[in-house]
């Protein structure tokens, strides 16, 4: 039932034991969302543990209270009676953690993606929220809850990494406003940023290179795409992890709408992932593909597939795409 | 003479006609600062005009007002009452916009540099500001000046690249809450983040990938280093211009505490950048060879000078002063 952030307040304090569920695949303003509301509740005085039932990427780790953070194996016993899951639009997106839940689904879920679908007995989302990480200091601020350093590095990595670091059209006051609190009370952002954006090695660093000489660039400079092969992956000691920055950086190339990047992992699958900038609808072509996504982030995966051929059929179906869209937007 | 801000603020109410003169090799924060400046000047009914007398990388020309900065020669007959010299930390920094000086000094300084000589009738500055443009906003404040759109974008500019998109260790919660401030009157960080970040040409993709090759590191991981030399720019058609985030991209290799960049340009001059992340006073590495900056930011240019042996005199010498900073922070 979608319910007011007050409704979701008063709930809260009706609670004694508290199980925070993040989703898999977890990202910056997941474990953000998990370990704040975690240490939130705690704070109160009252019994809470955070859950995400995937592996979290380790330079996460550096990060003071991540580590607190319990896996599935670790709350199998843990009794209840408040479930919140964090940062996630619909049940599958929690994983197994969804083995931890009593009756099949939370007592209240907290979201800001625009897709969520509303799966709890109190359901909170809205999409003008840049980060779940600002919906929980909002609940923190109306619970009164005062900050330590620990809570307020944990509760601004979400709002960090949901911005691209400050640096998407989400990117509003409340954000920056909200930033300047949580410096104030500790924060330390440059700890944030070294620790989630500066942890490239050098073997990453030679993949990339070796990526970049297979950058081509077509549709007068507003296609742009790249290729990483199994064998480069191999040749590297790397895996798919490794290319995670890779499709933002062929996206930032000027003039460039949408960027792609083919990754073949393992062998004879190709994982692709689409970004765009202004106005082609990437998810489209996702979609068409077998995969989804964002409007200027999707991905999709072709298993059983040469990598020549795959990039082929996608780079012309794609320019159809562009062709289509630059229509609609006026600008053919 | 070393004055507060109060004192800046009352000398420019009593100025009729300015020139605001920007430094050399220009970056965000000194073109924000002079042409925010201007535009505040010229919304209080004042006559200004924002000079820089070097060549402003092409993307900036994107943002809204930055083509209202004059070149030196647009202004050999300006007549003014007050000038002020922004984000330059000695005489020298404003090049030929020293010409328009009518008695070898400006009236007012405003400065954020550490190594800042004071060389104004009055100068402000402070090193505790995580920009000019932040003094900037403080003046315009004291001013009690509306901020319009443009205004707004130019002055933020300043404040985000200076931070590097509010990832540095200057970000405090002034620059968070001055951002918000100026989105609030209608600043767009995604414009200027786009503006600023992703105008990678192909060419500069093949320069960065042919500098990785160079890429080495020592000192157990804590150093690293590359080069780019003049033959690697004259064969990618690129100047040291293509160069801009490099030196960021070696700082954010995991474990690195000080990144070094060599740049050969022109030919037989060497110019080097510094990057630190935690504890190393780059700037004082920096000072050592001629030049100056931040403590987490700096660099010098040595002229009549061999890479490869300017390369190892610089790299030994970095080597002796973090070797004295790791037993300072008590590392050692």
């Amino acid at each position: 039932m979608l319910v007011q952030l007050d409704d979701i307040v008063e709930r809260i304090k009706k609670g004694k034991k508290f199980l925070i569920i993040g989703h898999i695949k977890p990202d910056g303003d997941d474990i953000s969302s998990v370990g704040s509301l975690t240490f939130i509740l705690r704070r109160m005085g009252k019994t809470a543990e955070g859950c995400i039932a995937d592996h979290i990427p380790w330079f996460y780790g550096d990060l003071d209270g991540v580590s607190e953070i319990k896996k599935l194996e670790d709350l199998r016993n843990y009794d209840y009676d408040t479930s919140i899951t964090v940062d996630a639009s619909e049940l599958s997106r929690i994983g197994d953690g969804a083995l931890l839940l009593k009756n099949g689904k939370p007592d209240i879920t907290l979201d800001h993606h625009k897709t969520n679908v509303g799966f709890g007995e109190l359901d909170f989302h809205d999409s003008a929220y840049a980060a779940t990480a600002v919906i929980i200091y909002e609940i923190a601020q109306k619970l009164g809850v005062e900050y330590d350093l620990k809570m307020a590095n944990m509760n601004l990595l979400g709002i960090a990494t949901d911005t691209g670091f400050f640096k998407y059209s989400n990117t509003d006051s409340k954000v920056f406003r909200y930033a300047a609190d949580l410096v104030e009370k500790g924060a330390n952002i440059q700890k944030i940023s070294s620790a989630v954006l500066e942890h490239q090695t050098l073997k990453e660093l030679k993949l990339f290179s070796e990526m970049l000489n297979t950058l081509n660039v077509d549709m007068n400079g507003k296609l742009a795409w790249a290729y990483v092969s199994y064998d480069m992956l191999e040749r590297n000691n790397c895996t798919d992890e490794e290319t995670g920055g890779f499709v933002g950086e062929i996206r930032s190339i000027y003039g460039v709408e949408v960027a792609i990047l083919f990754i073949e992992w393992p062998k004879n699958q190709v994982n692709i992932s689409f970004r765009s900038k202004n106005y082609v609808d990437v998810s489209e072509i996702a979609v068409y593909f077998g995969g989804g996504g964002h409007v200027r982030a999707s991905g999709c995966s072709i298993k059983e597939a040469d990598l020549k051929e795959t990039m082929d059929k996608v780079i012309n179906k794609t320019k159809e795409f562009m062709l289509k869209n630059e229509q609609l937007a006026g600008l053919n």
